[in-house]
């Protein structure tokens, strides 16, 4: 398997998603390769980013109209593992690996029908306030449910 | 050659377009059938038809925070003539074909390198109070400015 | 209700629906006027379309390497009635509503959670041989499976 | 200055871009924050790898039917600095920053009108027989063109 500077063991990173959304790959969304565009998982990402905060209930308080912070995309990564086609249906692992005072690293796990890992990535979010432009550390509660189960 | 409802005599309506955007096809804009993608011309049209809106003096007032009124598309079409790949180099052709009291038709040409059209299509757009919701008449200075020189 | 020239009796047209698909709207797919971005619902109605040639069991003979025919766009066209947001949960409904030797007219209708219809559109299907790139007729068994349920 | 696994120095790394792509933002590629949507810097990343490999004379030869190898994004990553806007022109660095056997690291710089840096990356390039889909070392040839004048 190949090496991730992100992960130190993949059995145990695997083992650690407890969150998955489902995405059906569109023709649109195919090159002239015959496969998946590279650029495209980004977009899975953030589709099953924004499901996982909404299931954890963080999404509601920061698309409020009325909040204070806002959650930004500092950083994104991703490793192609395998080809995807067109019509795949993928999973897409969403988790909370690790937390800085106010921001955490975003990890993500792109499986396919047959189970083979096609891609894993990465993202840092930050908590920022929309007054200042600044960093907001986490309240407790928020870290809590950011980790929801998956570390309990 | 094909009919089109919204073009009565091709070579007169070809002939009155003054205003050109050049667009170089991008990979990821391809899909598996080796061609670009047919959901994509209408991405083309809406940067030539800024930049077209933007060349008439109006897109600066339009995206002004402090206007009143926007300019809302409120349909599009497109009809596919000629197969587009990778990298082709589309001269996107926009004018006024007609007006309504606070409505325009756009119109589009897009053209390959060899000069062969392959696709043309259309657009109402309407002009809307950011207040009220409801469409607003173009003034007479915003009608001039919209025919440009192409029907002087 | 706003008059389309595809469209002859809006409630007869919308009570010939009978299969739907249903898109939730991707935050990547808004733009910074905070609705859909107008390009879109193409994307939508190249998965739904997908989708329904699949449900009628069409779709597999196209895609399959063998095939000595395949379907193509040649034109679409999309009407905008409601701003759409992001987070809304689509139904998109598809028909075939009428034929010509080897080609057909697909309808779309977009629906909103709440029932209103966000947009409507149409397109020519055209049947073309992979070896003459000709127009091919459909076979009688292709008309069943296109009309489905929906006529009968 | 942030600091990135994959820059050291980053005055260093700047002055070693002599490549450079432009790229105006589109209206589409924005997203209901206002600004440009984190997922198309990846598209730039592919438009400006693209154009600079044609101009190092690689594309060519990649892009031929009878070519044995294709180029395969193995990874990808992005930093973004600073928020970009509808219609902002960008100026997009890019340049082989190491070499393996079979692979390239390719490094990307997006720099906005005013000077101010917008977002760095990275990815590999892994080159790849069309036949075994095994990794190929690069010719002396190749690396050459991959280097152009930038450490000559």
């Amino acid at each position: 398997m190949k090496k991730f500077s992100y992960i130190h063991d993949f059995k145990l990173w695997e083992k650690e998603f407890d969150f998955f959304h489902s995405i059906k790959v569109r023709f649109s969304e195919t090159d002239m390769f015959g496969h998946l565009n590279n650029t495209v998982p980004f977009v899975y990402f953030e589709e099953a980013r924004i499901e996982f905060l909404g299931a954890r209930g963080l999404q509601q308080e920061w698309l409020s109209k009325a909040s204070e912070v806002i959650p930004v995309v500092a950083d994104l990564q991703c490793d192609f593992l395998e080809q995807v086609f067109f019509g795949d249906i993928l999973s897409i692992g969403v988790k909370v690996d690790s937390f800085a005072r106010s921001s955490c690293d975003i990890h993500y796990k792109g499986t396919k029908q047959d189970g083979s890992v096609c891609f894993v990535g990465r993202g840092t979010l930050v908590q920022v306030s929309t007054i200042t432009g600044k960093p907001v550390p986490f309240t407790e509660a928020a870290r809590e449910k950011l980790l929801g189960s998956s570390k309990v």
